[in-house]
């Protein structure tokens, strides 16, 4: 990273980074503060940026991060209500287990609960097996993203199911915790990451019928 | 992480995380609302404990951690002003070379710069041959920790050095941008470790030199 990179343009989106906040200033008009809109922007634009291996989506990818923390903020802090459980599966990478889960759930749960997912330790880039194992069963996750585990995520989470990330999870009361013990897909076959991805929609099917027991 | 876990005292300490934004809010009146100082103190010691091995001086760290980012916050947007030179050195786990390089800069600038330092992927503590080489010349970072990377400690700076991290770092015009190209301490011995702390102290009193031509 030298100056003349800085010059040949690939230089931080400032422009467009502004005009995102710009719009969540309106979306959250009345629930948060113009500095805390900017705040969420940037440095969710900087914590996508310090693992990405390719910039080229970030602003769009920053969009939906930013967005989805702000949304799960105003939910802990009851401005947005949600009606439905809200799951949280957190693991290391964010690019396995956790994504394996979220996708299964919301697709389980066919808008009956509402899933977010985060890594303790987020990888560059979703494991090419664990897309390829969940297109075979006619879920696309090809629009998911690592993402680094944040505060307001938690604190917007009923359930938080945790893999392999030991003690990174904030523990508030009043939430449910769960650990789920099961194997990490990174490096594995199609053939394993198969494997897990049965093993972990067991365990979202007993979940669901827990969260749910009126329409599992 | 169960939820035995989380009766048997694993809580987040949210009443000392209060009280310490409580702080903040009274050293940082009028220049922070309050929701931005609880989202720094919070997110903060989330961004901390995803990597930490050890929780138990998360608070503490956090303290630290927080105050310095709102204290870079603070002085980007003019509210502290910053009558010394700010270098931000940026290296993968800020464990290694860019504690070396702040540390050094640091003692050599005695006052007359002020440092600080981040990684892209931090590791949960810094080398231990890191910390032993950097005592053999009088030098104590045992008090330093592994940060993440975030956007208030990049928009602080006006020299931004960079170690191995690729693009990680976000960057705003006005700054000055260096990569050194120097090697990674990470599982070296203490003797290769001596050699990269000669090689980055040459850089830092060249680059000492440069920002404090009549001091130097």
């Amino acid at each position: 990273m030298t100056a003349d990179k800085a010059l040949s343009g690939l230089l931080t989106p400032e422009a467009a980074l502004h005009r995102l906040a710009d719009r969540l200033a309106e979306r959250f008009t009345g629930v948060f503060a113009r500095e805390t809109i900017d705040r969420y922007v940037f440095e969710s634009y900087t914590a996508l940026a310090r693992s990405a291996s390719v910039t080229t989506h970030l602003p769009v990818l920053t969009e939906r991060f930013a967005t989805d923390r702000l949304t799960a903020l105003a939910q802990a802090k009851g401005a947005i209500e949600s009606s439905v459980c809200e799951v949280l599966f957190v693991c290391v990478h964010n690019a396995g287990r956790s994504q394996l889960a979220a996708a299964l759930l919301a697709h389980r749960g066919a808008g009956r609960v509402h899933v977010r997912s985060a890594g303790s330790l987020p990888a560059a880039s979703i494991d090419d097996a664990v897309v390829v194992a969940m297109a075979e069963i006619g879920i696309d996750i090809t629009a998911e993203f690592p993402k680094p585990l944040t505060d307001d995520v938690v604190r917007a989470a009923d359930v938080v199911v945790t893999m392999g990330c030991g003690d990174a999870c904030p523990i508030y009361p009043g939430k449910r915790y769960l650990d789920w013990q099961v194997r990490d897909p990174a490096g594995l076959t199609l053939g394993e990451v198969r494997a897990i991805r049965g093993q972990i929609d067991e365990r979202v099917r007993a979940l669901l019928a827990e969260l749910q027991p009126a329409t599992a």
